[in-house]
């Protein structure tokens, strides 16, 4: 890997969560996007030339039927490589562990994400979590949205003595929006057949302390899911020591129905009027007002924006291996910073 | 009260669940409908000719534009109220309250519904649990669909001993079917700001042993409810055990994914398949094979149809009040009977 003045970031696949992670890349003053690699012909990958981010095919193959429907390819997947100090693979599930080979054949460091098994790098991404132990290795795996939510909100209760174990029941939005017209779920409600749901042992594979069984149902929206949890705290503790532990993490912001936000359209909404591109909540949204102790039981419910919460991880996640930043705190300052993170909306 | 070769019995308020207590009591052989009354002029009530239900007006003032729109009135409800024996109000929600100084001026006996707080006949019922309490007595409120539903599974469990607590999480139907085009929610959720929501406390007005915790959110569908339940077993219980508890209620049915029934709208489907009358599902349908154990908690989730589960209490109820029956199993033998109620839906 060359020295530079910054970390040159390559992009393959540049759907949901790619064109986040590269818009997001572009706006780090430490890091910058070499181009973004995919396969596809139509409209999804015409915004590139407009935003100046070069594309490259993922192989020759596909390389000809892109240049044919009019789009610039500058060249292949290897040329990408050569050019990145890591690369962002956002390819669709179970397509990364193929491309992990080609990876480490090169030796260029990679992260993959949530759809791929812990196995794939043997290391699991929260930043406020596992950033220390991602520090110079090779490769990492951002958890899934979910799963980024549970680590994000019960390592705090963790951290603050409280968390004896946590059952939480996820609903799960139907489909992404952008192709809402290809067979997502209409006035129905799909459980998810095994119980416990596979987001608990995930957690687990960033945090193995953490005591989480979840259950989860598909419901027929686009925007985001709901998380409802009831925890067994270690003691019995009041809301406002709740809320005082869940303020130790500047990604989860807390929400209140009496403004209004009583629902997660209304959230999204708010996104849009912030300004944020793609109207994204890269922050765990919880009801503050909602939240209620008994004794040492707690319940809470949350917001978790499938397609945003993991760009800010992956980010760190790019510090973490590159060794950009030398710890959690200063990764997440900067990531924060730069996407407008904060733990109060307004 | 008059004797009777079998009771009349009058239903006031002839909406989603008046129509099928009105098809329900038809269907029993120790009982009469002797009318029922509404303030519509609409299409709602044309079928009640084709039926050869007679019609009452709540008051002169109504009875004037039903016979303008062609319904063919009998009378006003104090004159239903003079033929009959009981009085089953399924008035839309609060207005029953209104009602009741009424039916208790008259002395007749009634029956009101979850939307009217425990309060008003100071007695809540579900057959299993409280048919004995409310033989003989005035009045009773038939508890919502939900309740319904908690306190039928709840009480198996602690009368085999297992029930230590449970916490709920409710997936509640965004409108009806009939209303679906006046403000259902779309794409989206919204969370009940209260939590805990009243659900709880509610089946504590059946049975205060329960130890149960709710929270609930509207989801954007109209077919059924969806809950999903961590309970705390008071101690360790292999799955067949609990799933043997669960067979002692004869409203409770198992159903399988395997069988393809991996959705709420599947179910529904069945139940149209099985010749039911609006589709009913009076039963809770609970998916045996998502249904785990770890240890000392239980895990499962089941269907509710918020139309159909109250219908069979509220003939119940009827038997109970009026002494037709001298216990719960007799009379809950003769509803499952007549309405087709089962344990395995094939």
């Amino acid at each position: 890997m060359t020295q530079h003045s910054s970390i040159r970031v390559a992009v393959n696949g540049y759907g949901v969560i790619g064109k986040r992670v590269a818009d997001a890349v572009r706006l780090q003053a430490d890091m910058e996007l070499v181009g973004v690699c995919d396969i596809a012909s139509d409209w999804r990958l015409r915004p590139l030339e407009e935003k100046a981010i070069p594309l490259y095919a993922a192989s020759d193959e596909t390389a000809g039927p892109m240049r044919a429907s009019g789009l610039s390819v500058a060249g292949t997947l290897d040329a990408l490589l050569q050019t990145a100090d890591i690369v962002v693979d956002c390819t669709p599930k179970r397509v990364a562990a193929t491309n992990v080979e080609r990876y480490r054949a090169r030796g260029i460091k990679f992260i993959v994400h949530g759809g791929e098994k812990h196995a794939v790098t043997g290391h699991s991404f929260v930043a406020e979590s596992s950033f220390a132990s991602a520090i110079g290795r090779q490769s990492t795996r951002v958890v899934s949205c979910n799963t980024t939510s549970i680590v994000r909100t019960l390592s705090v209760l963790k951290r603050a003595g409280l968390l004896k174990r946590a059952r939480g029941t996820l609903l799960r939005r139907a489909t992404d929006p952008w192709e809402s017209h290809e067979g997502g779920i209409m006035n129905t409600l799909v459980p998810e057949p095994e119980i416990p749901s596979h987001q608990g042992p995930d957690a687990q594979s960033v945090d193995p302390d953490l005591d989480v069984v979840t259950m989860a149902v598909k419901v027929p929206e686009t925007l985001a899911h709901l998380h409802y949890w009831s925890v067994q705290m270690t003691r019995a503790a009041e809301k406002e020591e709740v809320l005082g532990a869940f303020g130790a993490s500047s990604r989860i912001a807390l929400i209140r129905t009496t403004d209004g936000l009583t629902a997660i359209n209304t959230v999204k909404e708010l996104m849009a009027d912030l300004g944020r591109p793609h109207d994204n909540l890269y922050e765990v949204a919880l009801w503050e007002d909602m939240l209620r102790t008994e004794g040492d039981e707690l319940f809470y419910a949350y917001m978790v924006d499938n397609q945003a919460i993991v760009i800010p991880e992956t980010i760190d996640a790019i510090r973490a291996l590159t060794g950009l930043a030398s710890g959690a705190d200063s990764s997440i300052a900067l990531t924060n910073a730069s996407l407008g993170i904060r733990q109060r909306l307004f």
